[in-house]
């Protein structure tokens, strides 16, 4: 019905934000720091930027932020290097130190040349186990992953809720590579308010035919979407999402994570 | 430039489509057959929605009405499976006449149990070779990928620039699987008139220090982005993305497909 609706919609008027979905940076955040309060710092930009939350609206926030407000983060110089890490570290040209971060946020290396792939305590796999140093001040820190981002997730679209009292999605995103294609996209580690997994498999296709093997990775297209604003290196680490449609979930973004059994080179 | 101006009109304004991306579905395309010029229903669909493109524009088109239009469909009674195929769909309880296309759009099998996982011959890596049974009228048509997906995109570039005479840029795109991760995304494979991977490598961080290994696949994240709203039963084939800043590029899709020397898994 709502989908129905919005179609009529788009085909009267010309395009407005209503008919479709809409993008915009947070501008105005500032450096985050351990212990800070996200959800406040968040309002507290969107106020001076004149956003008005409203419900459903999407919250894509980048990994980075939320590891520095957790305080997810070394020091190098507080890290004694192992023989391993040694070891792959001269092979690659790269500090003993920053592989060893890496080797202990690891639970599995996928493969360690010519980059460390490791599967994340989480079960993520990605490059460096998702271990950092861009956009951390300071030559010496390094972020990790948060601890649990589904949780990070859940706790800052709580906090954001009390505060605006609207139903506002979090995604808490990173960038990733994969394994046939270049180049990193944003995808979903922790999520809370959105579905998921879309799961089209009981529906139908147009013509009546059963729509088998379609399950869309909605949390990951939705961190995608907004990566396309979340340029690295000029600090805009929030992106709203407003207008899209979706049915409130609980659903975690470990769901994303492709269980060992139906792992393809496992 | 441009990208401080947009920030501080974020701050300044309420959100509008003008401060950040805008995406809408173009409605009312009819069904798609082979010869039908996809530049003419696009531009018809966009008026009677009273949708006026500007420069800079793009238009997500699903890989499915390309395919259509370009008459890249197979009817299976007209396909005589080989005992190769014939084997497959027996473990696998599917018509060999399907394995038998799949295989022959296959240059190599990355894998055949439980699905078929392969490289098609323009180098994707996705499930049955990108052959599709969904959103076809008949019981017995499959589609095939697009033969030359860029330059298909070229050609709809350029033929919707003339009928508007404005700069709109075209992604053709699918929805593909990933290894390590539950769901599609969809991907971009054709291109043209965007950046299909965006290198930071060569930029500093906020901190200064170089942003290493950051080479974004812009083109992909803005298929994922459109993909949310083509709902795949809903006929929705063309969504156009608005308000995304990008140097205008003649960068192919194929640009995204990892060399084999570098694959993870060759």
């Amino acid at each position: 019905m709502a989908k129905r609706r919005q179609s009529r919609t788009a085909s009267k008027n010309a395009p407005t934000a209503k008919s479709g979905v809409s993008l915009f940076r947070l501008p105005g955040l500032p450096e985050i720091h351990c212990g800070d309060n996200l959800s406040e710092q968040i309002t507290n930009a969107a106020r001076k930027a004149r956003i008005h939350f409203k419900n459903g609206d999407i919250l894509v926030v980048a990994q980075k932020i939320i590891s520095k407000a957790e305080g997810a983060v070394v020091r190098l110089s507080t890290i004694e290097p192992s023989p391993q890490a040694q070891a792959i570290a001269e092979r690659q040209k790269k500090d003993p130190r920053l592989i060893e971060v890496i080797l202990q946020e690891s639970r599995r290396l996928v493969r360690t040349d010519p980059v460390l792939i490791a599967e994340t305590r989480h079960g993520y796999v990605c490059a460096n186990a998702g271990v950092d140093h861009s956009n951390v001040p300071g030559d010496d820190a390094v972020t990790l992953l948060p601890r649990d981002p589904d949780r990070s997730a859940k706790n800052l679209a709580s906090a954001l809720r009390k505060r605006s009292r609207k139903r506002i999605a979090v995604i808490i995103s990173d960038t990733f590579g994969r394994p046939w294609r270049l180049g990193l996209t944003d995808v979903a580690i922790g999520a809370s308010g959105v579905p998921v997994l879309h799961d089209l498999r009981s529906t139908r296709d147009r013509d009546g035919k059963p729509l088998t093997a379609t399950v869309l990775a909605v949390a990951d297209e939705l961190a995608s979407a907004a990566g396309l604003l979340m340029a690295k290196a000029e600090g805009f680490p929030v992106v709203l999402i407003r207008g899209y449609r979706y049915k409130p979930s609980s659903e975690p973004a470990a769901k994303i994570i492709r269980p060992a059994s139906e792992d393809l080179f496992r």
